[in-house]
């Protein structure tokens, strides 16, 4: 079973690393989601150096310390950015805050990997591409559902294959737990989260892209609501959306905090591809009802019959290698620049666009 | 495993028949979709009997006739609608005649009882409503996907006992199989099958109605497509919608003609009904990828757990005893009016307001 939503690290198959001790070093910089433990246990174990660690709170950096003796707390972001040696940035910081924390690691010279959602307005997204451009560093971002997610990973490869033939649709459920009473203040005010369908919606809208190989797409349709938290006025408890990408392929997704208490793990995420010769069903963390503990079950369908696979432990998670040789050699195999961005405008589009359900 | 889609005869639970031999006479008046088998499978095991059967092509009624022995064949419709003992007709005429049918048997005297989609415009709607008025008899349905589906039916009663709190959100996957080279020329002809969403999206319609409670719902997007089919344009074989109901519940669907052949049944339905406090998925035909060759595969999640209920010959079909005490008493248990209606108007309404994703 993975881990829960807050501090998601996945436990798949370990990688060979990509660089030896010291060619790659990297900083984390912001602590606020739990995900940069996701983040940072990805990449060292691809190889990558982790140096520092830096937040404003102190009880945050001792407890990422605990996990990661090897780095050092450092007294002040400057510290990191002033590092000749770090190569990237990793920062889980509020969703708001993300892109201008980016911003000051890209003009330090660095590459910047970020949480998801990306950034949380159209503002910030001119503001990153423009850097980007004008220092030539990444802006990646951590799509976990996607990219730290093996059963994902696996059903990359079977629609690389032609197993489904083309891509129509994906439709993706992506229920979350709230767990009420340790999220901070910022979960519950829009401006600082960006809005449910920025924030965890941004996974959907990047597998979306991803799983149908488009590099652009529409926004149909897009509501929210906030079904049964009146208490948090500024919580869409709900959101979900209907797209087009420019290849015609259709996409749906809904997210929500309603996972129930009786679910052993924090969300049955479900990702079904649609193809024109056979459809893929991803239960990404629990097979519900089932005794089985592990996530990562992957259900393919085509003319050749039913298939189950369980890939929990077996494919990894090739992502963050091919990020760290991204970062060194300047190129674009683990994800482009183009495909982040574009993930990060259609999830803030979403949002804009959204009518409130009352 | 259930049936396939052209000949559905579903096999729960028997039900203890409501009326005596001979209190409650129907016939069968068009064969041109082979769910009228299980509409007179489900109402004679209920208690009804089977007085007639007619259809124009006499291949079918032969067929039917080696399935229902006690019918007799009627020269002309006519006979049937002259019949002062037939209460009720049941009709699976090809979509666009299913409405100037039952115009015929309420103005006879009898109910009707249609084969989904009840009707394909809102003129036949408008007409039928009229009819019912001036006659005062029953259009009713065979929304065969939650009326003659046992996990349907339980997922009706875990949501009455409140196990889910409110349902908020309704998702409903509805793939088909094609089948080419066994459908009739009326199924690749819009005007005759009326269009994807009206046609299996009245499933999806009227479910949606039902576990949310809604008496009333707006389309909010709807879309058709032919992405595999350029040899029969008219064919939509993808389409999908999201509604929103007047208690604010949502709800999104995908029906398309994509099952693959190696899927041991005609097609993985889901529903997943997201409440407040749980959620419940059904996998209606297929445990897809397990070796269970059984439909009707309950999943219930809430504050007390994961629980997995198989329902297959367990709980029955209801609504068919209801509708014949309904007819006979004058009633509105199994389905009331008002609610056909408007599955019936939202079905049009969503092909109508389409747009097509090419």
């Amino acid at each position: 079973m993975q881990g829960d939503g807050m501090n998601y690290v996945p436990e798949g198959k370990k990688p060979e690393p990509v660089v030896k001790p010291g060619e790659f070093v990297i900083a984390a910089a912001a602590l606020d989601h739990g995900h940069i433990y996701g983040m940072c246990q990805a990449l060292t174990e691809a190889g990558a150096t982790l140096k520092w660690v830096y937040d404003k709170d102190p009880e945050k950096v001792k407890a990422f310390l605990e996990k990661y003796p090897e780095a050092k707390a450092a007294a002040a972001e400057e510290e990191i950015m002033n590092d000749p040696e770090v190569r990237m940035v990793c920062g889980a910081a509020i969703p708001s805050e993300r892109c201008a924390l980016g911003l000051r690691a890209m003009r330090a010279g660095k590459d910047y990997f970020t949480d998801k959602c990306p950034l949380t307005t159209l503002e910030q997204l001119e503001e990153a591409k423009k850097t980007v451009k004008e220092t030539g560093r990444k802006y990646m971002c951590y799509f976990s559902e996607r990219l730290h997610v093996e059963a994902a990973v696996y059903a990359g490869y079977l629609v690389e294959q032609g197993l489904i033939g083309r891509v129509i649709q994906v439709v993706g459920l992506g229920p979350h737990r709230e767990s009420p009473g340790t999220r901070p203040d910022w979960f519950y005010e829009r401006e600082k989260y960006g809005g449910i369908l920025t924030d965890i919606g941004s996974h959907q809208i990047e597998q979306f892209l991803f799983f149908t190989g488009n590099e652009d797409a529409k926004v149909v349709k897009s509501q929210i609501a906030n079904y049964a938290h009146p208490q948090y006025p500024e919580l869409d408890d709900f959101g979900d959306c209907m797209l087009v990408g420019e290849n015609g392929a259709t996409d749906y997704f809904r997210v929500d905090w309603f996972t129930p208490d009786g679910l052993r793990t924090w969300g049955d995420g479900r990702l079904f591809l649609l193809g024109t010769e056979g459809y893929i069903e991803l239960r990404k963390y629990i097979n519900v009802g089932t005794e089985d503990v592990r996530g990562d079950h992957v259900f393919l369908v085509n003319k050749d019959g039913e298939q189950y696979f369980n890939v929990s432990g077996k494919v990894g998670y090739p992502f963050f290698g091919q990020l760290i040789l991204d970062c060194l050699n300047r190129t674009e195999n683990a994800m482009t620049q183009e495909h982040c961005f574009k993930a990060a405008e259609l999830c803030v589009r979403a949002q804009l666009a959204a009518t409130k359900v009352e």
